[in-house]
């Protein structure tokens, strides 16, 4: 139920496969929920490289025939999330170009922080940008380097850039794909049934294409593909892992490995160390759909209190541009969820969430409970309080939007309406994910930025 | 996951509210489940009757400016399902006539066992028939009976048709709502906010535009809502219940209540008693997503084996129409279902769905339990073989269709390759929906139809 | 350039060919001048009719699925006019109707002029209608017909009926075309290559799918089409021709024939006649595009003025919704047509067009004109005044919209801004159409409207 | 009836409107004839540019809420034809561009013929290509320059390139608009009855928003538009005008002034220069539609035999999936053409055309005639045979697909089933241009390409 905090992508890279550019797009459509604003797939032929790219799913983007028109077997894609307000495809990914070694293709999760001073350099140097994306900047590092081949310039411009990135790039011949020093993004190798190979956000693709997971891509790892060879690993940077903890929290769909570790038992691990941490008496632990049900089912496998589906979600969500009657209240929320009134009514309920953003929509949510009848309604969040906005790659609201930024708990807790609140603590949610060292990004609860 | 069992619609109806058909679509669109294919509102205006039907989601089909053409305070809607080939919306609902009353439209949800013998009857004398709606015979009979009025006309008409029907019926000053004696199908009562009425298929639609559920309209009763008067009730048919049991095993959305009692508790309790008739050691309990969820509860709950959402069923369905590689097998599973691999791997897993009716789906799934490493699969339906097709509503394959119908429970075990299987029997399922005495229809289990 | 009189709509019949449907098709995008908001084709297989119509252009409603869907060796089409306001197809024709001798589909253009009556004596015994139109009564007086076999039932129906109709009706082994006693609407027969029969609202269909003329169906002929046979003629009624003679005027293509005459040569004639009784003198004969093309090819040939396309028409037409500045005026026509500006530019010029219904379309042509440069304009209209309205099959504004019944020629002429204005007389449209006895209906000139 | 030889584009800037983007739109809309494909706008509010490009026809990519976006009081707008396979939007104009200067967008109409050579040396210094159009090239060469002001960098670009080029240039508070120094592609200024600027590639768009012709920007010349100025003229190169030919022969809209005379007048002038060459005894003179319609015009004045409309255009062309019938021949031109039957039956006919460029058309088109009954059909063609491909912004099929260079006169009279075939003569050609020095570039015809 977040509409708040956004992943602002995802990206695939298969290579080694007659048929790449479908198997790129049905790992596009595995990792959909990483983006829904465009999709775009490059691939090359071994002459020539082919992109489409377009507004819209990935299901809508592509047809039979435009697959066809992107042969060849190596294959890179993306699919992105856009708060732009125009028409405007130029910010889809992949971003191509022509240079002085022929032609490349890149796709990029991740965001980075030096973009502004880095653009500024090359335009000062004669460059010329023609979208808005900071992604452009590695096109143009590259294009500028004087190294003489590709390799050795990627490496070149990976050094001029900070902040996040796991990148696919693709050329006529050869697949690269690389990870900031920090690991802030996911990426993940597989090994396709065939012999190819295939890079992505999330293992979730790697099942739907029938692929099986290697290995992680490492931080500051940069691994070349080429025709009947094995994947080339360099360590470009000495790895120091920032992993993004929200991948866990919110981001990675649950049947996924992200960091080595599934996502749904991560969750379910919150929710047990919750129940530890903000017991509470109760006689229902109910999920906030679909987010908050690993958590919810392991805070009542923990505390002993019943679990159940007391919210359940409409598979018929749409944007509706009919303006409710005046009785009609919270009808955003009620189009999408509803209660269980007959589990719900004159009970005690526990409600378990991944986060609490701007805390309009927990608010309705817990309404909308009471109203169904529930005597007591308790939320728990599997999160600390979101307080700072990301820089590496997630689409957050401003500071001054956050509610856990402007409010204490018990202040959100009145402004949410819950009879009680409580968040999971920064040090139980590291021993959620089995962090032994303190290799996980959580800037967003914390404020801490990696320099 | 039912693909081969669809309820086949869906009916509102709204009387007494200045923008009756925005009321009516919002309700159409918690009633989406029960019919994809066509929406459809006729609305009145106290001079002339208004409608709009259209091939298409409820969303899709109107649009605030639509809504306005449907002016007036009383509206009726319908969702349709369809097998329908071709692109014809005549086969859509509300059906509309103009006749020596005036004007009416009505919308059905059900089927009439004696259409054909009607239709031909009424055609001897001189109709014509421009759908192919059994729904069509019911303006013939209401247009051709010698009463004088409508009230009497539509109380003839019911006595000639036989079978399954909640009706509404919308005249330019008043609105009719019916159920055959039996009461097959749901139809429920509320009350709006500010004052009018609402009846409708399944009380989720109430929730949405904050109506109060006061009653179902009765088996056998006609209600006549008449403008500043409360709804007169009349004893049409003597009722002698028989619920279609489907309803609460598949059909209605958890969120309703239906036959008065609450979806999700009713399926909760399902689960329960298969716990209790069919033990099975295992480390898991898991639902096939969504229809087996409460059911998969209640066996974790009752069995103590701990539950888990062990299949993900991804928010981004669509038809692809890309042919999968080689590879990649089952693809339209799993497009729509994904193992939490690390949740199953090494793990006796007992699966709980609704129900099984070709068996194809049903092997799919645990092939990929497999796949994704369960050890054991033992496969647990919260309802009993479903050997006989439905003639009261439902869209079933035909009898050589459904695997229960021709193989044993064993011959379905082995062919849908799981390690066990096993059904919920009539007792216990009639138990777990509180039949005290004999008042559902089984026939789908047993082939015992009402005469 | 008439937006505000509009053929109600055309007719094809395709009998004896193994893509019946297909030639149904390409016939009815000959014919789309006659109506362009829905489109409908139904076919027959010898033992059910296949029936698809729908909203928009006979190009965007078929394809060749749907095609294919429409099987067999017969087929009957409509393409068709409306004002309806809604989005409802129900308007939309082939009407279709099962009855007790089987199914049959109904295509008609015209107007029935009694159909309010007839329908109220069928609905006062039983009958109910579920649209608007007219046509609907037909197949209701077929199906309540005491007659035995459709043919003798189509004859008692058209006795029921009166005003214009160019009928084609198709049974499940037959085809009928018929057309009323004063052969309103035209409707001609063709034979196609390969052996079978085409009826068509006019000769252009014939071309398109290599067609060729036979004859005219006769005013009052019902035609039967069976197989293996010839077509057998019946005179239902003693012909007494009253032919629309705004088909020659307007509506139909100039490459068709209509009532057994070219209708480019009669619209050329009319041109001719119009330099005969309105002489004046100038520099130029231009028409608005593309309606009074050859009567002013016809004047200019008479009167030995030059003849010059001095107003464009262009081809991507399209509605905009974007509101012009307030510097653009007249946009509506500026977007359709414009002027020859070094053509026009201080030159006399004479403007035919072919009629003059409400003369804001004229008033915005002449000040096009005249803000181009034009030093006279004067404005010769190829038919007489339309004073009265059309109840014979065309769609025009009431009497008190039409100009010409509320003003005199002067003050028409002072309306446009002409410089002189002059009308065709009726008996010189009369002699254009070799009308040597009174066999056509000017009542949209003369108010005369046969009884 | 052209098919084969398309202009590539349109261009159009406005300067000092507050709507300036909506007048850029109708401009295009005018404009459409000269690029189907996409159409894109950029506009300025004085602080940054914004752009909306896509593809389809310029009414569909637009609307009331995407013109509001494209604020400011300034806007270039580009309408693209093209030849590219796939769905990428790249090559749509207009280009945009940020680089050290701030933001700028070009549009462009013509062919860069060192396109190549310049974008591998600026390839080699670092530059990269995002799209495949030769206009990215000047965005490089802009952003490269060293000059301190943009305007001398834009003087700087232009003397690096070669070929064809109108261009019109947008920053955040200026417009340039060039021409390259042959004028091979025309561009006008107008002025705006408010007082602002307009330039486009034809005087048409001119008409449709209201604005008044000042001249043709001069071949070599650079206007610059600034605020509250008039605009300022810089002579870049000395001219040497070369205008396309083509442009009167087929390209412009008859109601435009391309290099300041009437289209419509030297098409007319063609055919009458043609008449005095090669005259023939004949009973009509036909033109083909719409391209023939002036010169067949002229052509009858001058020989006295009567002009007739012998051949229809249909207005719902479109294309078409649906396989024709075996007895269906020559669909594709059917269903643009169709002949005046009676008309032409028995008549010897004089058949006007533009040009014949792979001679496929015309003879369909001869075809067609001929069963329409005419005894003999004279091909005239109102400019020489087109012998040679296009560099200078024209698309044109390889010369060996051009008949002309390929076969002599008599065997493509023969080819394409004429009785006789003439075409003009490249001097008569020249006259009816009034080229009273060697001004035009005739390489089409000739071969002789300018060095």
């Amino acid at each position: 139920m977040r509409e708040d905090v956004n992943e602002k992508c995802a990206v695939v890279g298969i290579f080694g496969h007659q048929e790449a550019s479908k198997l790129a797009y049905f790992s596009l459509h595995a990792l959909q929920h990483r983006g829904q604003e465009a999709a775009g797939i490059s691939s090359s032929d071994g002459v020539k490289l082919h992109t489409i790219k377009k507004r819209g799913l990935v299901m809508r983007v592509f047809d039979e025939a435009k697959l066809k028109t992107l042969s060849g077997s190596s294959a890179i894609g993306h699919t992105r999330y856009s708060t732009a307000g125009d028409d405007s495809i130029l910010d889809a990914q992949p971003v191509f170009a022509r240079y002085d070694l022929g032609e490349m293709a890149i796709v990029h999760n991740g965001n980075l922080t030096n973009a502004d001073e880095v653009r500024k350099a090359l335009i000062k140097k004669g460059a010329i940008f023609q979208t808005y994306m900071d992604t452009e900047n590695l096109i143009h590092l590259i294009a500028k380097s004087e190294k003489a081949k590709l390799i050795d310039r990627i490496i070149d411009a990976v050094h001029r850039i900070e902040g996040a990135f796991s990148l696919v790039f693709l050329s006529r011949t050869k697949m690269f794909a690389m990870r900031d020093r920090h690991g802030f993004r996911p990426l993940s190798l597989g090994r396709l049934p065939s012999g190819g190979y295939i890079v992505a956000s999330e293992t979730c693709a790697f099942d739907l294409v029938g692929a099986t997971y290697i290995r992680d891509v490492e931080p500051g790892e940069l691994l070349i593909f080429e025709k009947d060879k094995e994947p080339i690993s360099i360590k470009v940077f000495e790895p120091t892992p920032k992993h993004c903890i929200f991948e866990y929290v919110y981001f990675a769909r649950p049947d996924s490995s992200v960091f080595g570790q599934s996502v749904y038992q991560t969750r379910k691990n919150m929710g047990k160390e919750l129940a530890h941490v903000s017991p509470v008496e109760a006689d229902l632990v109910i999920p906030v759909p679909d987010g908050g049900v690993p958590s919810a089912i392991g805070y009542a496998q923990e505390s002993g209190i019943p679990y159940e589906m007391g919210i359940m979600r409409n598979h018929y969500i749409g944007r509706t541009f009919i303006e409710p009657t005046q009785e009609m209240r919270d009808l955003k929320v009620k189009m999408k969820l509803s209660p269980m009134i007959d589990i719900i009514k004159g009970k005690r309920v526990i409600v378990i969430d991944d986060s609490i953003v701007r805390g309009t929509t927990s608010r309705r949510i817990i309404r909308m409970l009471k109203e169904a009848g529930a005597s007591e309604v308790h939320m728990r969040v599997s999160s600390p309080p979101t307080t700072d906005p990301c820089f590496y790659g997630v689409d957050t609201p401003d500071k001054e939007h956050l509610i856990a930024a402007n409010k204490t708990i018990d202040e959100i807790c009145k402004y949410i309406e819950a009879d009680s609140l409580a968040y999971l603590d920064e040090a139980s949610l590291l021993r959620s994910v089995n962090a032994t060292k303190d290799n996980y990004c959580t800037a967003c609860f914390t404020g801490k930025y990696i320099v």
